[in-house]
């Protein structure tokens, strides 16, 4: 099975199909540390990375913000002296295709 | 009168006092469109910045970065496909400090 972080991002129209949640479940295990989260009604992968220090805080961000351009898949970031903490989400769908799940995967190596 | 964003911040030891309600209503008058809050009883500068696109979101970013290295002091960033907020506060203290002041006006000044 091809792995996640080597899986392409589709475009993401409006009427996309979110994931079921027995889909969601499965992948969860392939995206290990990662949470899944409900915030304003709209199921989110959020994990936070300790980076340890502002400087590697930033390499990081910067790491995934490169990710985020290439896919045109943008999550939302908070960046913290020696913390990230990076959430993702399909905005056109409010809550979760499998690109979100690519780019947690792609994240994570990223770390 | 020396402008913030022209003072220096000073090393904020554990033991700095936090600044007055006094005296944070009117340095608060000096930094247009900062917003003061409480967050886990702890008194913050919070702005949120529109840069329309990721791409400037993330320039904007590494621009704060920069003054917060330079400083030795650093926020807490959110960063979105179209917008930044920046909260300042001094964790030493668990408040707000003239560095503070000093600081969220520099990074208006680098939007």
């Amino acid at each position: 099975m091809k792995s996640l972080s080597k899986s392409n991002c589709e475009a993401c129209s409006a009427d996309a199909k979110k994931l079921s949640a027995d889909e969601i479940d499965t992948l969860l295990r392939e995206i290990k540390g990662w949470e899944l989260i409900t915030d304003d009604n709209i199921q989110k992968l959020t994990r936070s990375f300790d980076t340890g220090n502002y400087a590697r805080s930033m390499a990081f961000t910067n790491a995934v913000a490169a990710l985020a351009e290439e896919s045109d898949h943008h999550p939302l970031m908070i960046v913290e002296y020696g913390r990230v903490t990076v959430v993702w989400w399909s905005h056109k769908i409010k809550g979760l295709h499998l690109n979100d799940f690519i780019m947690a995967s792609r994240t994570s190596d990223a770390f």
